[in-house]
C-alpha cells in the first residue's frame, strides 16, 4: 500500500509534500492492493491457472528471437500484434475487423490513459457509474480530467433513466461503461449502452469507452458490434485475464481506425517493447487452450454465487471472474477474518461488501471454508 | 510517418478531425522517424550492435522463468530491477544510490511523462533549450504543460546568461537540460547545471531534469552527484543506447526518494510487464560486455567527427553516440541524396544540418563515402 521502498527514512527527510507536486496530488496514496504473503490469494482478480509449459516455451522462443533484434528500436505500430488481435476479436466477438480497428498498449490502463490525453484532458470531464473500476477516476486525474461520478441502482445494475439523465446534465466529453462491471460483476446490456450512447452524442460528440476486461468470463456477448456506424464508441480489452497474463500488461481497444490514427498522436513512440509483443504474440497461438481455462472459471464463479447464497450471503450476479458478496455491517473486520485463515479477498471500499476472485477448485473451497465459519461466528 | 496502418481508408470515410479530440491536437501528425528499408539505418541512434548470445539465451531463460508466473502480476515496484540499476549507477556514476533513489518506466520516454504529470500539468510550464530532445516538447503536450523554448548559442551550448535570464523571467516548473544533447551532441558541464539549478530555484521551487540518455558515450562524468543535496534535481536515463536494448523500452531515473515516492501517485499500476523486468535484469548481468560495445562506438564516433572535418564539413562537438554536421543549403536535398546511396540519417530539423548515428566501422564507412561523393558534386 506504501509508495516508499528500500530503505527506511530518516525522521525529519524530505517527503512528497516538501516537493513542488501539483495540488490535487498532496496527501494521496499510489493505487494499489496490498501485496501479502498469504497461502490463498483472491484479491486481484488474476487467473490462478499459470500457462502451459508449451507456451511458455513458446513464449522463451520468440522471445530469443526478438532478444536478437533487441539493440533496434521495437515495431512503433505493433502491425502483427494488432493484426493477431483484429483475428482473435473476429472471432469470438461476432463483429469482423481489420488490423486498423485495433491498437495495444501497456495494459488497458495505458490504453484508457492514451484515450483520456485525446479526447479528454484540462478542461474536459468523463462520467463513470460508480462503484467502478477506480482507475478509470485516478487516470482521469493523472490526465487532468474533471471527474463526474454517474448513479448506480440498489443491485449495483446501470439505471438508464438515471444515467441519462446525469449525462444529458453533465455533458461529459467521455462516458466509462464497464461490463462486467468491476467490483461488482454487473454486466451491460446492449440496450444501455446504445441508450448512454445515444444520450451522450445528443449532448455533444462525446467518446463512450466500453471497459471489457472481463468480457470472456461473462455469459452475455461481447458489446463489439455495437462499434460498427459508431465512430465515437471503443471497446477496451486486456490478456490480462482471460489470456492468463497479467504479468504481460498487454491492453487493448477497438473502435473505428480514426480513433486508432487519433490515439497515436499521443502514445509515446515505440511504447510497446519488442518483448512484450512477442509474448503477446505467442499466447495468442494457444488461444484454445487458455479459453478453456475460463470455461473452467466460469463454472467455479457459479459455484461461488451458488455456495456463497446457500450460506446465506447477499451475492451480486457476476458475469466476471470474481463475485461481490456481503452484507457485513463491518467489511474490514470480514476481511480481516478471512486473511486471518489464510485467504486474500479485495476490500473494494463498497459498503458492506467484499470482492473474491474465482481460483482453483481447492483454493475456492479454502475461501468457502474460510467463509462459512464466518457465518457460523456471525450467527453464534 | 503515418499514423495510419492496415488497409488503405474509403475516400470520405471518417478522419481524425471528425472526432472530438482536443483542439490541441488537429492537424498534428505522430512522432517518428520515417522507418524505411535501407541497408544502412544511421538514423535513430540505435546501438548497432545486436547483444551477444550468452545474453540472448540469459534472456529466454530469465523470461521463460518469468512466463511460469505470468498469470500473476509483476511486482509492482520492481524493486529487484531497481536495486540492480542503483548498483550500476553506484559503480559508473560516481555516486552511491540504493534502490529507494531508483525509479524505472517503459522507456525515458514514460519516466519524462510520469515526472510532468506529477510536477507539470496544465496551468504549469517547462522549458527547455532547443534544438533538444522533441520529446521533452511533446510530452508537456500530451500532460497538457506548457512549454517554454529557451536559447542555445550559436555552436548550441547552452548559454549561461541567456538560459538563466529565461528561467527569471518565465518562471517555469520543470527545466529539461539534456546531456549530452539530442541532435547536437552537445554536452553540459556541471557550472552550468547548477547555476541553472540555482536560478530555478530563486525562481519558484522547481524541478530541473537532467537527460543523460547518452552519457555513457560522453567525455565527461556523469552529472549524477549532483543529486546529493538537491531534491529538486532528477537524473534520466535508458537502456536503449548503451545497453544496446532500444527494443526493451527501459528508462530509469535517479533522484531523492521523496522524487520516486512522488511518481508513484501517478504511475499506472503493474506499469513494468514481468517480461521487461526479466529481459532488463539479464541486460544488467551483461553491462561489462555491453559497455565495451560503448568504447567501440566512441572510438567510431571521434572517427566521424574526425574525416567529417577533414571533408570539409562542419561538426559539432559531440559526446553522444551521433554526430551533427553540416552545413546544406538545402538539407533535406542532401538526406535525399545520401538515402539514394543506401544510408539512412536523420533530419531533425535544425537549419542546414543533419545527424547521423555511430554505426558498425563499415556502416560508418558507407556513411563517409557516401558524403565525400557529396562534398565532391557539391563542390563541382
Amino acid at each position: 500500500m506504501t509508495g516508499t521502498s528500500g530503505p527506511a527514512r530518516e525522521p525529519g527527510d524530505l517527503g512528497i509534500d516538501d516537493l513542488p507536486v501539483r495540488d490535487e496530488l498532496r496527501g494521496k496514496t499510489p493505487y494499489g492492493a496490498p501485496q501479502l504473503d498469504v497461502p490463498v490469494q483472491l484479491n486481484t482478480n488474476e487467473n490462478p491457472y499459470p500457462l502451459p509449459e508449451a507456451l511458455v516455451e513458446r513464449i522463451a522462443e520468440r522471445v530469443r528471437e526478438a532478444a536478437r533484434g533487441l539493440n533496434r528500436y521495437p515495431d512503433r505500430d505493433a502491425v502483427e500484434l494488432r493484426t493477431e488481435l483484429a483475428a482473435y476479436l473476429s472471432r469470438t466477438g461476432g463483429h469482423p475487423l481489420t488490423t486498423a480497428h485495433v491498437w495495444a498498449a501497456n495494459g488497458s490502463n495505458e490504453v484508457i490513459q492514451q484515450l483520456l490525453q485525446t479526447f479528454g484532458g484540462p478542461g474536459r470531464t468523463a462520467i463513470g457509474f460508480e462503484p467502478s473500476y477506480s482507475m478509470h477516476h485516478l487516470i482521469a486525474r493523472g490526465t487532468g480530467t474533471g471527474w463526474l461520478s454517474g448513479p448506480r441502482g440498489e443491485d449495483f445494475t446501470i439505471d438508464v433513466t438515471a444515467a441519462v439523465a446525469a449525462i444529458t446534465a453533465h455533458r461529459p466529453d467521455v462516458v466509462f461503461i464497464t461490463s462486467p462491471n468491476n467490483p461488482t460483476g454487473t454486466a451491460v446490456d446492449a440496450e444501455t449502452v446504445l441508450a448512454l450512447y445515444e444520450a451522450a452524442q445528443a449532448a455533444r460528440p462525446s467518446l463512450v469507452v466500453v471497459d471489457e476486461a472481463y468480457v470472456e468470463f461473462s455469459h452475455r456477448p461481447s458489446l463489439l458490434p455495437l462499434i460498427e456506424g459508431r465512430p465515437r464508441l471503443v471497446v477496451s480489452r486486456t490478456m490480462s485475464k482471460a489470456f492468463g497474463a497479467a504479468g504481460l500488461r498487454l491492453g487493448y481497444l477497438a473502435a473505428h481506425p480514426a480513433v486508432v490514427d487519433a490515439v497515436q498522436l499521443v502514445r509515446l513512440p515505440y511504447h510497446l517493447s519488442a518483448v512484450t509483443q512477442a509474448t503477446a504474440l505467442a499466447a495468442l497461438e494457444h488461444t484454445d487452450t487458455l479459453l478453456g481455462y475460463v470455461e473452467t472459471l466460469k463454472a467455479e464463479r457459479d459455484r461461488l454465487v451458488g455456495e456463497l447464497r446457500a450460506l446465506g450471503y447477499e451475492v451480486t450476479d457476476s458475469d466476471a471472474n470474481f463475485v461481490q458478496f456481503g452484507r457485513f455491517e463491518d467489511s474490514h473486520a470480514a476481511w480481516r477474518w478471512i486473511l486471518d485463515r489464510g485467504v486474500l479477498v479485495r476490500d473494494n471500499g463498497v459498503p458492506g461488501r467484499l470482492r473474491v476472485t474465482a481460483g482453483t477448485p481447492s483454493e475456492n473451497d479454502a475461501f468457502l471454508d474460510a467463509v462459512r465459519e464466518l457465518k457460523k461466528e456471525q450467527s453464534a
